[in-house]
This record gives structure tokens, C-alpha cells and sequence, in this order.
């Protein structure tokens, strides 16, 4: 691996990728494949809407199996709304990797994202999919290739990688995302792969998993959507040769899970910087709230607000519309504890003590909203519980991209 | 009454109005106040949000007494997030009132609406309270003038009137409203007041509007955003002469019911069709829910989706977000029961039947989006359940108009 200046996907021991064009998208490559060399351990954490895509109902119930080798993403059709074709056709996506790669079926996980609601291209990834799987491959190009299929209206390749030690053995993590946004009558999905060749107990993986998916990809909006085809999953094959990781105190395991948060992390806040038309990436702090689930439902609750998200575009220190969204948020607060800081990565400023506006000059906070990155930090002083998110803010552009007639 | 071409507040029995300029805003009306000759039975409904202004905090209070006389309504300040000062000029304005009518303080509802956080001018609106009583007048400019002084952003007054028997006795029911929408740094609030002249048991009155304003203004949305200073008060003031009614089974009840409904989603609609920047009216039904619940949640939640309200924005009869917003209310939907209609006030087409797709042409729906009303039925087929719901689309012009920097 000489040769990968970057590194990606394929700096992990034993995953090979590829990326192709198989006609379901006009130009653009529509179909990503990622393999590893032995059958890993596998976590995954679904959408929950009530309406999921056709590879969703297979794969949330073969991942129960714990581990799987190969996972194939199509882009350009979404195989939601799509009945008993759609469905055949999720299962022909499975057979062809299982049968090219001579694998169990039940170690295949799919993914699909694009139009919903029209008859799946089954002929089309299936062929892809037999063409292609000869040239997985390590180099790092083959890494890039599959980020860039798996997108739809992203503007770039979500990718991200770090290393570690477990044992006196080097760990490599990388994952790829694509971002949550929707196109007349595409339906943007947030989908991320993560590979790993750490080795660990697969109980102690979903958990640690499903946790981190909670504080990174759980914790942002664009534009409050669920899609129906939102997938995660991590694979993780062991070939690092650490020692198996097995228990919360074992050697190495804070690292994994810190260097796994942060990946997810970044992964998440690509897809929000991203976002449809935006142009600032929003971080919510809330902390002080009775429990976690209020304080995630604080941050859901302004993160999705038009009007805090119109105000910031606006760069208009506008801190009672943050306000009254956190008072709708359905969560305890005592209006006369809450303080309030507003500002970017340079510096907060507060606005608000125990409920009362403080002397702070609004035009201060307006420049510090010049800076791409803004945040807000609601403290409710109430207990002891925190929740980050990240949001983007609401633009002309998003409406504009939004309402376009394109059929 | 005779010169009154048009109805409204003052065509009620014994009712008197004035709409006038005090000074909190530059140019524009900023007082309206209603009374009534005899004091009357009160219900309300205020915010949910847990950021409340000081108006509401008393007036939740003292609306349990059952009695109001008078309703004085000052626009251009909220009154939120004031702390101590705002609660003695939402104090102050109380008493000046009764002082002027020599009426007692707890006959006096008050309400505010404007920007928040903001010292509130107490002097300038007991002021303008004082010197204003003496005005309150039954012409019909009286009434206009009114509805006009408790707008904020609106582009339009909101009022209704309708009339009715009972008994043999003509009953006259109005109201004003005023729109939500909110811009820098006011916070737009939906106020409603309603006057009847029927003479009804509180005990059911109360009970009936309560359900009516579930059914009417608690199901319009612009932007999702609830404001601080969200009320409705109706005051029933008996003078029409009518039999008293006393239970639901009594002459004219149904009578009643039906026209303060007919009123309450006249009020609300206008409310949304002045939506900030909306072009579009949308009205949502969901039928056969498991339950109320259900069919309100799903209601809110395709209602508020900003994917939903640029594609109709945009003409796009993109059906798939629908379904997708639906699918995540967290109400009981199963996919493969759902039927879906979308159109205008001239047809309905289905174009989802039993969770698949009908060869219906997308264009033709693109042709009906062309209205100014829109119409989307979703079907759930599951239980007995209805609700309908009324929103505005998402334009640019509201991005603009809420992101504009005007500190």
C-alpha cells in the first residue's frame, strides 16, 4: 500500500473496494462494492420510518447473524415503494455478490439510495454487480471510486480514516458516508460504511456501535427528514492481530470507541456541511437537562427549527427564536434558569442569564456569525445531562433545489 | 347598527371595540381592545411552550374564574423573557383597565404581541389604555379598526363573523385573529379572540371550544414554531336572550358547535394563507388512523416537512416525501395499507394504492398543484380515526424575509 498518499477504505487490513458505472445513473457511477478477505464482524443501525426500503426488512434481519464479508450500494434507485419486484430484485442483488464471490448468502449486507417508488433496475445492478467484482482491489484509487458511488446530490466524497494501537498492533479505521437531502423524486438517504481490522467480541461491538451512531449520525439534520432507506454499518474483520478485544476494560477498547466516535463524528458533520443549499454548519450544545433523552429532544427540537435556522443564514443574532423553540421542545425547563451562549468557534457570548437577557451587544454576535461555523449552547441548569448535535442552516438555495420541477 | 355594511366584532350584542396608536410601534396601530356591556363567560387556550410571556402566565390564571368583561390586546412588544419588569407592566396594564371601565381586575384579560426580550413600554401602553377606553365604540370602524392594531407581520386583518338562531333569537358570533410568522427580533404569535352573544353554561363552553381549537387553530402550521404568546379566548356574553344552554342534548347546541367551528378554521386558514411568504394553502386529511393521535401526528409531521412544502412550492408532485414523512411520525402505519390522493379543490388522483404506486400520470397532479389549494389525502386503512390539518408552503420569500438582518 505503498502507493496510497490517502488514506481510505482500503488502508484497512484485508477490505478491498471498488466503485462502477452500471446504467442505472445516466453518467455517473452508481454502484460501490466493499469486500474483506475474511467474514468480519458486523453491527448496523437501520432507519426507523415506518416506510423502509426493500434491502432494509432483508438486511436489519441478516445482520442479527453478526457477521457479514461484502457489502454492495446502489445509487440512482432507492428500491422503496417498489412491492414484490423491488423486493426479488434486493434478493438478486444478494445472490449475484454471493455467487461471483463464492460466499453464504447471509454474508452479503446491501444498501440502495435514489428515486423511490419506481420499478427497481434489477437487470441492470444485477449485471453491475457480476462485472465488477473482479476488480475489488486495495489501491487507493479503488477506495475513492466507491465513496464516489454511493452518492446522489452530495457535492463531494464523505470519507475518513485513523489509526491506533491495540496490543502493540496498528489498528486502521475508515469509513465513507453520503449525505441526507432530497431531489424531485429522489429520496437523499444518509448511508456510511465503516471497516475496522480491529478485533473484537461482536456483542461488545453492536453495543459500542449502536451507542456512537446515537451521538453522531442520530445528532444531525439538514431538514428534519428520515429517509426510508437510512443505513450505518460497521464490519470489522480482526486482521490487525490485536488481542481480542472482549470486555469494556480490556486494553485498547477506550481507544476503539473514542476513535470510532470521532469518526463518526466527522463523517456526520460532512453530511451536515453538505446539506442542501447550506451555508454555516450549526453545533447545539444543551447541557444541565434532566435526563439525555431531554436533552437530545432540546437539540432535535431548535436544530430543526426554521426560524433558527433562517435567523443564523440570516447572521441575525435572533436568540428568542432559539429560546422559544427549546421552551416547544417538550422537555423539563425552567424558563427562569435558562442561560443562553451564542457564537462561533472564536468565542460565546451569552445572551441569556437565568431567563433574563443579559447587556450584550447583538451587533457583536451578529459578526461572530460571519464565521462558517456557528454555535449555540442552551444551558437549562436543571441536572446533569449533555447532547451535541449539528444542524445546517436554511437557504434560498435549499427551497430553490427543493421545489424544482424535474420530471 | 344600521350603517354596519360589513359584520363583525361589534355586530355582537353588546359588544364595543377600538384599534389604536400608543407609540411602542412607530406608525402603525399597536392597542386593540374589545368589551363587553355585561360581563360574560370566558374560555381560553394559551401556549404549550414552556417559555411563556408574562400576559399568559396571569391570564391562564385568572380565565379559570370563567368571567371576562374586557380584552386588551397591545402588539409591537411580547412581554417574554422580561423578568419582573414585564410582569408589572402586564400588571399595570391590567389595572389601568379596570380602572378606566371601573370594572374589577379580574374581569381583564390581556394579551401581547412583537419582539421579545425587550424591555416592555409600560408607560406608553397604560397610557394608551387610559386615554383610549373612553373610544370603545359599536360601529363597524370600531371593529375593523381592532383587528387591524393586534398584527405584527400580517399582510392582512383576519376576521369572521356569522350569525344564527336559537330559540327564535338571532345569536351573533365574530372574531379576529392575527397571524404566526415571526421576523427579527419579534416573535409573531397567533392570537385569536371570538365574541358571541349566546347564552351558554360555561362549564360547556369551555369543553367546546377547547375541542374546536384542537380541531381548528391547533392544526395549522406555517413553520412549526410555537410561539411564546399563543392564545384564543372566546367570551359568551349571553345577550343575544336566547334560552340558556345547558347541555349538549339542548336546542341550538349542535347549532353553536358547528358555526364556532365553521368560525375557528375560517380564522385559522386565513392565518395560514398569510403564511410569511407562502403562495400555497395545503390542506391535509388522514383517515382511518388507528387513532386521534395518530391522525393528528401524522397531520403535524407531513405538514411540517420542509420537503413536502417545497415540492408543492415547486409544483412537483413528489409523492414519495409524503410517504416518507408519514412513515416517521411514530404513528401506526402499516406501508402496504396506505393509500395516497393528492389534487386541488377540483379533483382528486390517487397515486399510491395500498403502498404501490398507480400508473397514475404525474403530470396531471403537476397541473392541479397549480392552484392555490392544495389537497393531500392519506388513507391509512387501519382504524376509524380522522384529522385534517392546514399548512403553507416553503418559498424563498420566507427565507428571505425571516434571515433578514434588520438589528
Amino acid at each position: 500500500m505503498d502507493e496510497n498518499l490517502v488514506n481510505n477504505l482500503v488502508s484497512v487490513k484485508g477490505i478491498t473496494c471498488w466503485g462502477a458505472h452500471t446504467g442505472v445513473k445516466t453518467k455517473r457511477r452508481d454502484l460501490g462494492i466493499i469486500y474483506s478477505e475474511v467474514p468480519a464482524r458486523v453491527s448496523g443501525v437501520f432507519t426507523r420510518n415506518r416506510v423502509v426500503a426493500e434491502p432494509i426488512k432483508i438486511c436489519r434481519e441478516t445482520v442479527k447473524n453478526g457477521k457479514a464479508q461484502c457489502i454492495v450500494i446502489n445509487s440512482g434507485n432507492a428500491n422503496a415503494c417498489t412491492g414484490e419486484q423491488g423486493r426479488q430484485g434486493a434478493e438478486a442483488m444478494i445472490s449475484a455478490a454471493a455467487d461471483e464471490l463464492r460466499i453464504d448468502r447471509s454474508l452479503v449486507q446491501i444498501a440502495s439510495t435514489g428515486i423511490i417508488g419506481r420499478r427497481f433496475p434489477t437487470e441492470k445492478v444485477v449485471e453491475g454487480i457480476r462485472a465488477n467484482m473482479s476488480k475489488l482491489s486495495n489501491r487507493q484509487m479503488a477506495g475513492s471510486l466507491c465513496a464516489n458511488a454511493i452518492l446522489t446530490t452530495d457535492t463531494f466524497s464523505k470519507e475518513g480514516h485513523n489509526s491506533f494501537e491495540v496490543g502493540g498492533k496498528e489498528v486502521n479505521m475508515a469509513g465513507i458516508a453520503k449525505g441526507s437531502g432530497m431531489i424531485h423524486p429522489n429520496m437523499g438517504t444518509m448511508l456510511s460504511f465503516i471497516v475496522c481490522d480491529i478485533d473484537i467480541d461482536h456483542e461488545l461491538l453492536d453495543r459500542t456501535f449502536k451507542a456512537i451512531v446515537n451521538d453522531s449520525f442520530n445528532m444531525i439534520t439538514v431538514d428534519g427528514d428520515t429517509s426510508t432507506n437510512d443505513e450505518v454499518l460497521i464490519l470489522c474483520n480482526g486482521m490487525a492481530g490485536n488481542p481480542k478485544i472482549t470486555s469494556e476494560e480490556d486494553e485498547g477498547f477506550e481507544r476503539f470507541k473514542e476513535q470510532l466516535r470521532g469518526l463518526c463524528q466527522h463523517l456526520a458533520k460532512l453530511i451536515v456541511s453538505d446539506g442542501e443549499g447550506a451555508t454555516k454548519m450549526i453545533e447545539y450544545k444543551v447541557s444541565h437537562a434532566q435526563d439525555k433523552d431531554d436533552a437530545r429532544r432540546v437539540v432535535h427540537t431548535v436544530s430543526n427549527s426554521s426560524l433558527v435556522k433562517t435567523a443564523v443564514y440570516g447572521q441575525d443574532p435572533n436568540w428568542g427564536r432559539i429560546i422559544a423553540a427549546a421552551g416547544r421542545a417538550g422537555a423539563e425547563l425552567e424558563p427562569e434558569k435558562v442561560d443562553l451562549f451564542i457564537g462561533s468557534d472564536r468565542e460565546m457570548l451569552q445572551v441569556l442569564k437565568e431567563g433574563r437577557p443579559t447587556d450584550q451587544d447583538l451587533d457583536e454576535i451578529a459578526r461572530l456569525f460571519k464565521d462558517p461555523h456557528v454555535r449555540i449552547h442552551i444551558d437549562l441548569n436543571l441536572g446533569n445531562a449533555v447532547a451535541i448535535g449539528w444542524g445546517a442552516d436554511l437557504t434560498e438555495e435549499y427551497v430553490r433545489f427543493n421545489s424544482e420541477y424535474t420530471t
